[in-house]
């Protein structure tokens, strides 16, 4: 649920920029003002205000913003007028010049976006600094963190629902091995969540599981004196977490074929899609899911 | 110069579709008809053969042609009639199935083209072959070439014309002590070709120059039994030459501010831009550039 609150009544586009440049205006800022009109904006609403506010005023609203505004008001200000791609880039960039903690910035960014969504992060990050994102990850990292988050940043991982079961054996099998040995900078292990598209990801975590018995981010132990260590299981947890899926998997393909879907669910997740269902989900949701799955009466 | 030949009247688009077709069935397959068309259509008109096609007959014309082809014909034909994206998507796949020579192809197509071009290339590599090509890359390659050529098939370099001297500087340093130590697989001399703009490395090339004396080409000496030295070279190449370079900062900004072209020219590129142009051109094209940069009667 949003907890955004628009006004039932918004002003025009134009009104709104005139309100805000008028907050700008003469001795101090009406920080008020700016608040009542910016906090209740939706997305869409603010995008325009910024075009309108550049047409009429010949600046960019943030750069008013900045001028004006300071310390933690102008940041939560800002952040929220940006859209996301040039939020996301603007999060990065701060990452870049920070200490080590906002690696876990860095990391949620490439693996929490859709392969579109850290493109655009990216294309935002070459307009707003004039630079690369990668350039700046690479140049402010160095050794684990560097060989991890480098490619993690540049990924533009394929999203179809494809699986190779083979391919997932396997790979769950070097990263058994190279987790039983502590080799957690291991090459192969960082190539196969570096690049493999997420439901193989998910796919070779399952198989990991069935094959060794615990869940990967179990053997992956926690230790805070290891930093890379603690980065690298947030990193399998965001790229494992796949919370759409389920719903995305029964909606798309009920209608198609019930049975193929089954089975295809079984086979990648191994877990039979019901209990998947009974597990994850509640109320009038599950009870969806499992009509749509054959259970209870049509 | 061009070399393709396109008749003066072209068939209809329909009429090429039909007679591409008619190739096809029947006994055999007639090449001299897909020639007498295929070879003689530019990309646009390519393009739209191939809509057409798989609108009218509801099957891809790259579908029917591998059917219906062998061999090296097949390929020349496929490759021709694909779209630069597409076809640096299939070159780069058909590269991740052979032998360690063919590492050369896909560092070409990742340093060769824009970022916007890699990216589509990319974006093809998804749609034919339900995967990224940085999973190919990574599972084909291991050691050194994989830690140079993830990176750079991967890269989105930033592509505008700032260039940050002191950092040229600093880098021409570091990619001197690393070469110097042979140290050819180190992670900061791959970070800085692999993340750095064009205009940013041919700062740094330069730099190299003036300061170390040597092209860095010169340092990178050649050595038949190191295939992964001679790749590098060639990345070094590929990314330091920036042939539309001249052309490009004499026209759009000869007219804006002679001076500090000039001036930004021979800061950026440690030459002075008329003796770039007397040493790279010729004839009316020197001619032309001279008279912009003040040279000659007006």
């Amino acid at each position: 649920m949003s907890t955004l609150t628009v006004p039932a009544q918004v002003p025009s586009v134009t009104e709104d920029c005139e309100q805000l440049r008028k907050a700008f205006e003469g001795w101090g800022t009406n920080e008020q003002l700016i608040i009542s009109i910016l906090a209740h904006r939706n997305a869409a609403q603010r995008k325009l205000i910024r075009q309108t506010y550049a047409d009429t005023y010949g600046e960019d609203l943030l750069k008013s913003l900045d001028k004006e505004l300071t310390n933690d008001f102008e940041r939560v200000v800002m952040l929220w007028t940006l859209d996301p791609a040039e939020r996301d880039a603007f999060l990065a960039n701060e990452a870049t010049k920070r200490w080590t903690s906002s690696n876990q910035v860095l990391m949620e960014i490439a693996c929490t976006r859709s392969s579109k969504q850290l493109l655009e992060a990216r294309q935002a990050y070459h307009a707003r600094f004039k630079k690369s994102l990668e350039e700046d990850v690479g140049y402010h990292t160095n050794g684990d963190f560097r060989k991890l988050l480098l490619p993690l940043v540049t990924a533009y991982r394929y999203e179809g629902d494809e699986v190779n079961i083979t391919l997932a054996k396997s790979e769950a099998k070097i990263l058994h091995e190279k987790i039983s040995n502590k080799a957690y900078n291991d090459e192969d292990l960082i190539r196969i969540l570096a690049t493999r598209s997420k439901a193989q990801i998910n796919a070779t975590l399952n198989q990991y599981k069935n094959v060794y018995g615990n869940d990967i981010d179990q053997d992956l132990e926690a230790d805070p004196k290891d930093e890379y260590l603690d980065l690298l299981r947030a990193t399998v947890q965001c790229l494992g977490t796949d919370e759409g899926a389920l719903t995305r998997v029964v909606t798309t393909r009920a209608e198609v074929d019930l049975k193929v879907i089954k089975d295809e669910y079984q086979r990648r997740n191994s877990v039979p899609l019901d209990r998947a269902v009974v597990k994850d989900t509640s109320g009038d949701y599950e009870k969806m899911l499992l009509a749509l799955l054959g259970h209870g009466d049509a």
